[in-house]
């Protein structure tokens, strides 16, 4: 799901590597129409789906005379994960990945799960469905593939801490006044990774950082104050655990997603991948530093939504979302984002355990109290 | 055995923290009768031995009176360790440790193994006995431990490298002229590790690690050429695993070698241990070199004679033993240790499949020869 992202492009570069071990089913994309025909003809799944209905006629004609069968819509997406599949990877930008996830999840697939925004919205209703259904979520986010990789031989020993390492983003090292006349073109030059616009904000933000805090409490059930940030810039240690012995075991690795997505189809084996391996001595240092609540409040923003729990996250993320979109359209200014993101959590009428039901209803009402904020914005 | 060493000491720190899940059947030491009459009135063994027969008479009336019976000789370690325990920790210097630990393994008891010069000086013969007798080794040694833990959630991946890590010592930045000079007080001060003085000063010619390298090859069946040191001076990383995705996994922790002690007796269990636990963020940052074989000729003597193989390995153990207690001594300078070393593994008489026999008259014969060397060395 999402294959014409960056997650999606990466996880069918891993397919290409190894292609006596997969086979597409499926391939799902928002819009991007032209890109969907080229892996269709490649990788000849069963279906694909053109979310975008508009563009439905271009790929039906493209893809005529092939074996795969073209659909349109969301909808069929929820509908076709649930065939015949084994593994779904939720490569889904923001709260759309739910629907479908769950979709998934209650056809008992095992998921790949690189849509954070799932958890963060409706983590307690995703692990619940996963856990009655069987189904193992599998992380493909490098912290939380790392975390996983890390707990691989905890031998049942419980974790005293997670040590969850961030980049810093492009403003690591910025004053804040600097840092509060960024354009979107500063904010999406990431310094390690290359990824989708909305995450790049997120790291520049660090909302992604607080993302991944609340993602991690909900699939290594340890609670959030047990989960510390901390900023490395190389972004070489994707995630560290610790013991109660004082024992830290980490993961590393030079930064590249198919790393963590390759390991997420294929666990527990692990196949070569020719990607950069890592040299110590030519690395010279990795260092650490504590994140700075002052110039990156969206952090502490998110720490605040997990400690309210309930359905304040999900109006974290949606009012993020809506905030995030108006930054990536020239629309409000970089600091705007944590502002309007604080008031409408501020703001959320508290569902202390949130049915699927009200999950929905407090994304559709934060995303229109943030779209009428950010016109507020706009005209003050 | 080896109670009264610095492992040794430690060791009981762990059992004195966790009094409810250890008893200490047997303490052992060399010469330190004082120590060892100060440790049994306190855990209350059945049995010590005190090596040196000479102090005898003076443990024997200590602890007359209690329930503890004193043994003398290494004879009577080697009795004792097959005797009614679960676990033998060995925590003797040098090539000593090989007859009890082989005594131990024969007996089917689990080995906690600290005395490295074990498996550099008869690896095959200990593994080979290990495996008939159903008897798994756990590693003590910071960086064996790491790789042990490292390779726990391995899932029967194979390993594409060991990350073995090395401090480099206290001579790390020293130029060869200055360290050619150096003293054994100035060789003794590690800048991380409090250890006993035969490993500090095998630290600091590098030797350690290249014992390090045929140890790890040896526990972890993996081949020298798959092992490959990095000097890492802060000592927080104690060694890494790779895979061949890439991915690597790491064991950190303060230095403190009570963590790696603590698990070897009680894995898989991890128990609370009071030790200083990492804060990455005031660590600031971890750094990494090659090392450098011209100043520190003794790691690449240990990489020839793995490379070799048959007998060479004991007879590096043996000619280092020598040197280092002459170094010791102040009969030599730093830098005779490598060339005494050098010497005697060239003039080694070639065993490709050693026997035990062949093993014990390796060392005997280089131990000679490399006295001789020493002498000579004097009067040159």
């Amino acid at each position: 799901m999402g294959s014409t992202g960056s997650i999606g492009r990466q996880t069918l570069d891993v397919v290409r590597l190894h292609p006596d071990r997969f086979e597409v089913a499926l391939l799902t994309a928002r819009s991007s129409s032209e890109l969907l025909i080229k892996q269709a003809l490649e990788f000849k799944p069963d279906d694909v789906v053109i979310c975008d209905p508009s563009k439905w006629e271009e790929v039906r004609r493209a893809l005529s005379g092939t074996t795969t069968e073209v659909h349109a819509g969301m909808d069929s997406v929820c509908g076709l994960v649930t065939g015949d599949v084994d593994i779904v990877l939720s490569a889904l930008v923001g709260f759309s990945g739910l629907r479908p996830t769950l979709a998934a999840i209650g056809a008992g697939k095992t998921i790949a799960l690189a849509n954070k925004e799932t958890l963060v919205a409706a983590g307690s209703i995703v692990m619940d469905r996963a856990e009655k259904a069987g189904v193992r979520i599998r992380p493909v986010d490098s912290e939380h593939s790392a975390i996983w990789q890390c707990l691989e031989g905890a031998a049942g020993n419980p974790v005293e801490k997670i040590h969850l390492t961030a980049s810093g983003g492009p403003f690591r090292t910025w004053p804040r006044e600097r840092i509060a006349a960024a354009t979107k073109d500063m904010a999406l030059k990431h310094p390690n990774w290359s990824m989708g616009a909305k995450i790049t904000i997120d790291s520049a933000t660090m909302m992604n950082k607080g993302f991944e805090l609340i993602e991690a409490k909900w699939l290594f059930e340890t609670p959030a104050a047990k989960i510390h940030v901390v900023v490395h810039p190389e972004s070489i240690i994707h995630s560290m655990v610790e013991f109660r012995d004082g024992s830290v075991i980490a993961q590393l690795g030079c930064p590249d997603m198919r790393e963590p997505i390759q390991l997420a189809l294929t666990y527990p084996e692990r196949l070569y991948l020719n990607n950069k391996k890592l040299d110590f001595a030519a690395l010279g240092s990795l260092s650490f530093q504590e994140p700075d609540l002052e110039r990156f409040p969206c952090l502490g923003l998110a720490f605040d939504a997990i400690g309210r729990g309930g359905n304040v996250p999900a109006a974290l993320n949606a009012a993020n979302e809506a905030a995030v979109a108006a930054y990536l359209e020239d629309r409000i200014g970089f600091y705007d984002i944590s502002g309007i993101v604080s008031d409408c959590i501020d703001g959320v009428d508290f569902v202390a355990e949130p049915s699927p039901e009200d999950i929905f209803t407090t994304n559709d009402v934060v995303l229109r109290r943030a779209d009428e904020l950010i016109r507020r914005w706009l005209h003050s």
